[in-house]
């Protein structure tokens, strides 16, 4: 039987070019990122990964060095559900989300880099094969922007092809977001796609307020309008704000979806595979979201779900994310023509860093 | 101004006495203690603390001393309910609950500490002062006792004069669960309080079924019948099972015990402060209990709830866990004639620990 070997984690701290500011989580300076490479007894390897904006890094690698790779050693690689099952319930009790489900998403996706390899399968096919392409838009975070900025940000946006622009809001004063939507809108044109994104700022009656606020400028979805426990609110938004709702970055379990589908009655759900439990988790949303009658989305890690999205049969929008995880890979996302990205069509996840570029940022444990 | 001048973390992994069996989580040999001392620029210092079964520990250490001593560090201590906000939003995107609860608890305790030290308040009259005194119940884990054992450890429960006693459930045969049940219930007799724990180990018709079946034992409480995250199973399986419901040792957010009471009706909430968010945390939760009109329990680290249940004016019963934290502090927990556990009576929490002892099973980091 083929068996896990070796388990080998690194932290990365990336530095980003410039800070970037949304509504709730202040500045951001740096990524973290944490790559899983895993070494099989009969010698293919995986790259599994996760990330944060800053924090609870060190202990992603704290989980998976002390909590999951003695549980993970000498097992059988291919059953890969079996192993998220066992893993979720191994260190429960301090999990169900949270830093545990992001060290069990690194390892997650590091097994699915395996079982393409093995089966000479691109994750695009194992998603479901539904295509390679998938519409993509671009994920400002520029609530701090002047407004010049935010222009020539989009100018540039534009330029390179997107689908649609995401631009935050929650400022201190509505009346200035809604000033910095009307002149992306103006932009971009009535084509391309405009969506909104508070990072859970706003009371529902202040989400309310501001949906009504915009309603002239076509949103295509208002993400993350208040707290994501609120699931109630969110449901009371979409009505009575009249603008479609996002989220998904800050649901960690797939009970949280359920709730978020049933309850919230979310339109635009948004797993993300560095935090929802890797590959497996990730599907299982796009299952849930199946029968929600809902395409599915995503936040962040675009090198990863390109593949995702592409592959499965309700694919819906992929945000190109502002943190560049991508450019550090060895295949980083391109657009075509139509303003899709490409998965790409090699054994595995089709993910893997240029270590040599990453050791820069690599911290001394 | 007063400032906090160091923190300083210690991780602990502390062997028990016997393997403990439950039905979910699988063998416990040892249990992890992370302490937290915290000391600030007038001369003061609390001692803070958190605990796991077994996993997450290293991880809870890497964020306090990464994700928030760098944010804590020359902070007024003083304001507690503020900083506990602060953290909780710092660490949001990897937190909400899991292993950043535990470390924000471990945080939230020290700080407690300081404060009644600095008005010379014990911690019984922070939390309201109603009293010093609360029922105390003994909570085993002996799920893979056989029954002599089961017996022979109730008749030590019941030497120590405890209020009630709980055991574990959920075991292969419906039938054996009912037998020992049966078997302890005519033990103890009818005046002391029996309650059952499945930790989480049933669907919601199993339990129901289950409930049905022991419906002439007179059991007090059934704990944590299934998964935490269906509330509306809790809902179903108190109102057909016809025995009330306990929970919360698995719940580590304001919001999931809303939806405790709001969806799952429960009727004994059973917050931990070492999960929870400590000791603020653990006040939110009584005061959301007290709304709807409910008793507050707790789960675990008996040391430090006898003081909350003691004060708190809907304090309801203590479970003294078959973690033996308390052993390991200067002030174990001890019982009086009626079966009540006594709150220490002098200025902080009143829980330090013997770190002598508690040095030979110290980490090297
Ligand atoms: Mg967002
Ligand atoms: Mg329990």
């Amino acid at each position: 039987m083929n068996k896990i070997d070796e388990i080998c984690t690194s932290y990365y701290r990336v530095p980003l070019e410039e800070v970037l500011v949304d509504a709730m989580h202040g500045d951001h300076t740096h990524f973290e990122l944490v790559v899983v490479d895993i070494i099989c007894s009969d010698g293919l390897s995986g790259c599994g990964y996760t990330y944060t904006g800053g924090y609870g890094g060190k202990a992603i690698v704290q989980v998976i060095e002390h909590d999951l790779k003695p549980f993970l050693l000498q097992k059988d690689p291919d059953c890969i559900e079996y192993l998220w099952n066992k893993m979720n319930w191994r260190i429960h009790y301090v999990g169900r989300g949270g830093i545990a489900g992001f060290a069990i998403s690194a390892i997650d996706i590091g097994l699915w880099d395996i079982r393409g390899k093995k089966a000479g399968l691109p994750l695009w096919k194992m998603a479901g094969g539904r295509g390679r392409t998938v519409r993509a838009y671009a994920g400002g975070i520029d609530l701090h922007y002047p407004i010049e900025r935010l222009l020539s940000n989009t100018r540039n946006y534009l330029q390179h092809g997107f689908h649609g622009i995401k631009i935050k809001v929650g400022q201190n004063r509505l009346a200035e977001d809604v000033e910095r939507a009307a002149a992306v809108r103006e932009l971009i044109g009535s084509e391309k796609k405009l969506m909104i994104d508070a990072n859970m700022r706003w009371s529902a009656a202040e989400a309310v307020r501001a949906a009504r606020a915009m309603k002239d400028l076509d949103i295509f979805w208002l993400e993350e309008p208040t707290i994501p426990e609120d699931f109630s609110a969110y449901n009371l938004i979409r009505k009575e704000g009249g603008i479609p709702v996002a989220m998904g970055e800050n649901l960690h379990t797939i009970y949280e979806f359920k709730d978020a589908f049933s309850i919230g009655r979310i339109d635009f759900p948004q797993p993300d595979a560095s935090n929802i439990g890797g590959i497996t988790g990730w599907l299982k949303i796009a299952c849930l979201a199946e029968a929600s009658n809902l395409p599915v989305c995503s936040h962040g890690m675009q090198e990863l779900h390109v593949s995702l999205l592409a592959g499965t049969v309700n694919g819906g929008y992929m945000e190109v994310h502002s943190f560049p995880i991508d450019k550090y890979t060895t295949c980083p996302v391109e657009l075509n023509e139509n303003g899709e990205a490409v998965a790409p069509d090699v054994p595995g996840t089709g993910v893997d860093f240029n270590r040599e570029i990453l050791n820069a940022y690599k911290d001394p444990q």
